[in-house]
């Protein structure tokens, strides 16, 4: 597919398309839904500070008590404070309510916004309460928020494409069926870039979501909207999907504790869109602990997912491999540099800090040979452009919308045949087979990874650099479960060049995308950033990864990142 | 893909045809591994009895010690016997050398014979649980035979293709893999059809395999010659794949127990063809023991399957899920007739007497509604025709070998094009929700259904067919594990028309394939042919089937069936 023109012309070329007045309907229907009481005081919203959490905090909108419940980051205490009826769900919602809509102006993080049908099902699961002394389920009265990629009925489900506005599902997808059931509330859907295919969330429709902690740089993507969302504690648990990096990008960039888990595991009726990108898509949950994250898989997988989606594996969460072991240190394999992209200083400080503090702590930490990795990664983008970009163009022509620059998207020539299919099957099952063999015998309970080479980027630069993802992607290719775990920020005292960094000074570039990568870095832009460890736990490695997590997360985060 | 001549007319034409001297080569070379001394007497080869084990019995060949040890049918009593070392390993496999050599001679069942290697691979395990006192694996030295659809180092995998032959694997499959890191010796593999798509194993290199307990009639396929083997009793456990029926349909055919299982529960290398058949194939265990069945699958993954192949789903062997419940009765589902092809009177007379054994012990059977069976057939059909015949045009052309008549092979008009398919995996997932939600609200333990509406055929009768493949192949695109019991034998006293039967001579004919079906049912023809239940337990439902399958089998085989 032709990049025909840049994001910024794009936008031009949005005011006066003929789908532009579509795009003013749906944003300004968009922007009636939060009520005038929660907008931001002209001044504040003029020159916000760089967080969203310092202008939540110093809008006034929320009283002290909703600060502190939306600040908590266990959501098992929100879950018993309702359940205690210290709080009412509806009190709660409110609170959650309040907070994404001073979010959403300050990073446009939201698409779909249903505060009334929210509080109305809040009050609902109040009457449920007082009335049975029974909980619904084990997210009774908590609200919850769903990428937009997933269908909640009544509502549109654009991924990012101005020719699916107006257009509201018409039933619910597995997985809001499922929070349901589990008790949640559902208030608002996040942003997403075009097509889900991109580091960044943007789209024609709902704009440039951008990050939580700071909003001149990108909240990442495609679950960028979910990623500055949770950032800014508008949601306590976020659901998001990943095909390549997009639950795992945007915790990073937003310094978000995720789990990126093994096809079948989270139950989402997407399994069909194997078809046009050859990898498998995976839905999964986004938070500010570990502990939010374990506690929605164990709910999720305690309610039996698999009665209801066919592709869901009847699994329960294995709290045993969730627990680091007791009678033994962990022996993990690590990469600090895949030999395509070399990290920029904070990151590489992040994971030897990382590593330092595991082997002090008596871990065993082996390098991971990563020979395998940019085969993996090649297989991976051969699979993602598999369609030739027929997918988005048909999108695209909807509303003779254009496609976004920087989308990871096939051109006509990266068409695969049925025979080339079939071909691209059984090496990506040599691959998986050579990698396992590699993982099996190496004996390791998890590896340690960069989630990404860089720290943050202003919007509209990565999407003209050669994207290296391989970081995440190859671990889509093999279907292997990830977890990400904050354990540093960005520091211009730590991480600044030109003062003997001989290692990064003295780096010789590899390739295009190791350019831009290198010559990107600037330590004044991206100073206070958070960064992410990315802990993989193998195909149905889900409980390991969280297990090795929560040893990470002891030792590098005392104090808690969050709020 | 055209079907130009008659499987008669290709016979002939393969003695004319460029590529016979390949074939008739092949041929030679497999009947040299037969030893003299267990060639059949001419006397009773040109003339056997109508079942192998007759022929067996009455050959002389095998010693009355043989004769016991192949005829056992619990595979736990053969690896006691081994472990306690009463019995070697090299004598066993001897035994069933022997064995699968008559079973050869009068039904066509083998492929690759390595009788050589596999003695000495036994007295190599002998040696082993000499000197160290261990067994490798809990099927140490127990000869296990493999479908010609799996590949051995060293042997040819020709699927039944001529341009196959001569052309011998690398490296074995992963399922070759475990049962030799289990302690299985392998000594044969059986005959398939061309391509694997038909209920009748008949192809040019090694011809056509008959049934074992009346060799007049087919085997069935595409597990044909497995069933023949088995049936003999000349192997004593066979791993099968199924795609639409081909471990059940020979199965009840000779009267076997068998598990289809859900993908990824028996690790097989072949996932990746999911690009040219969109209904995943799968590989499972045959065997004249429904213990043989599960003592396969306990050990199997018990040995960590899930370490060597990256297809297969981290699910121990659920033993009490596979025990039935102690503190209430089942609750079964039955279907006796699809709708669409009626069963023959002895299956309807085999479907009637288990149901009502079933009640008459207390348990609760409710008659299934069968209106989702229709759509999920004929979506199946769809995908297995997807893509337009290719994949078996390409193998055709290898040394031009017409298709074999009767595939199921897609014509280039069935060829799916990328958006085709990716509607067809949307409409597939649509219709696997609608039948779970009926699976979950029905609280069925399991569904009993025939393996087939008909009880036998002699070659090249079915082919000629429009083929019915509902009662088998719906369960592959569900991805539903099912398991085969076999319950009755089909009697000229019970089962004659004419005298009564108002239900099948009033029967109003429905459609092409059911009137080939009715019209083509012949008592005469069939007298004695076992007849199997089939045991459908939903997505990985193996356990549950297993836990069904012991109560019909206790009720309906009080006697066992084997030998």
């Amino acid at each position: 597919m032709t990049i025909e023109t840049t994001p910024q012309e794009q936008s031009q070329e949005r005011k006066t398309a003929p789908w532009n007045n579509r795009v003013l309907e749906k944003r300004a229907t968009q922007l009636a839904l939060i009520p005038s009481a929660w907008h931001l005081p002209a001044t504040l919203l003029a020159s916000p500070p760089a967080s969203s959490v310092e202008t939540i905090r110093a809008s006034g909108i929320l009283s002290a008590d909703e600060l502190a419940w939306t600040e908590t980051t266990d959501i098992r205490d929100l879950v018993e404070l309702v359940k205690s009826r210290r709080v009412t769900s509806e009190s709660l919602t409110k609170a959650f309510c309040k907070r994404a809509a001073i979010a959403q102006q300050v990073t446009k993080c939201l698409t779909e916004i249903f505060f009334d049908k929210a509080l109305e099902r809040a009050r609902e699961l109040d009457d449920h309460l007082l009335c049975t002394g029974e909980v619904v389920g084990p997210l009774h009265g908590v609200p919850v928020s769903v990428k937009d990629r997933f269908d909640v009925e009544g509502f549109d489900t654009t991924v990012g494409w101005v020719g699916l506005t107006n257009k509201p599902a018409k039933s619910n997808s597995s997985i809001v069926q499922l929070l349901e059931s589990m008790g949640a509330v559902l208030y608002v859907k996040t942003n997403v870039p075009q097509s889900l295919m991109m580091s960044d969330s943007y789209n024609h429709v709902f704009g440039q979501s951008v990050n939580a902690f700071n909003h001149a740089l990108i909240s990442g993507g495609s679950s960028g909207g979910e990623g500055a969302l949770v950032g800014s504690g508008g949601s306590i648990l976020g659901i998001g999907t990943d095909i390549g990096g997009s639950i795992r990008v945007p915790s990073n960039l937003q310094g978000l504790y995720s789990i990126c888990p093994t096809t079948g595991r989270v139950p989402w009726d997407c399994s069909f869109l194997h078809q046009h990108y050859l990898v498998p898509p995976v839905a999964g949950p986004m938070a500010t602990s570990l502990a939010t994250t374990e506690y929605f898989m164990e709910s999720l997988l305690a309610s039996s997912p698999w009665n209801l989606d066919p592709s869901s594996v009847p699994i329960p969460w294995r709290k045993e491999l969730a627990t680091p072991p007791a009678n033994r240190k962990l022996k993990l394999g690590v990469v600090f540099d895949d030999g395509v992209v070399k990290p920029q200083p904070p990151i590489a400080r992040a994971m030897r800090e990382t590593v330092d503090a595991l082997k002090a702590a008596g871990h065993e930490v082996i390098e991971w040979d990563a020979s395998l990795h940019i085969t993996t990664t090649n297989l991976w983008t051969k699979g993602i452009l598999a369609d030739g970009g027929q997918h988005c163009r048909s999108l695209c022509k909807i509303v003779d919308e254009p496609l976004i620059e920087g989308m990871v998207v096939g051109k006509e020539s990266d068409l695969l045949s049925p025979e080339e299919r079939e071909q691209f099957e059984a090496t990506k099952f040599t691959v998986q087979t050579a990698f396992l063999k590699q993982w099996v015998s190496s004996e390791i309970d998890a590896l340690l990874m960069p989630v990404l080479p860089w720290v943050g980027y202003k919007p509209k630069t990565w999407v003209k650099s050669k994207q290296w993802l391989g970081y995440t992607a190859m671990w889509n290719l093999l279907d292997y479960a990830a977890v990400t775990v904050p354990v540093a920020r960005a520091d211009r005292g730590l991480d600044s060049v030109g003062g003997g960094n001989a290692e990064w000074e003295g780096h010789s570039i590899r390739n295009e995308s190791d350019a831009f990568n290198y010559l990107q870095y600037d330590i004044d832009l991206v100073h206070g950033m958070p960064i992410c460890v990315q802990i993989v736990g193998g195909r149905f490695g889900e409980e390991k990864a969280v297990a090795v997590g929560k040893v990470v997360d002891e030792l590098m985060n005392p104090t808690p990142l969050h709020p």
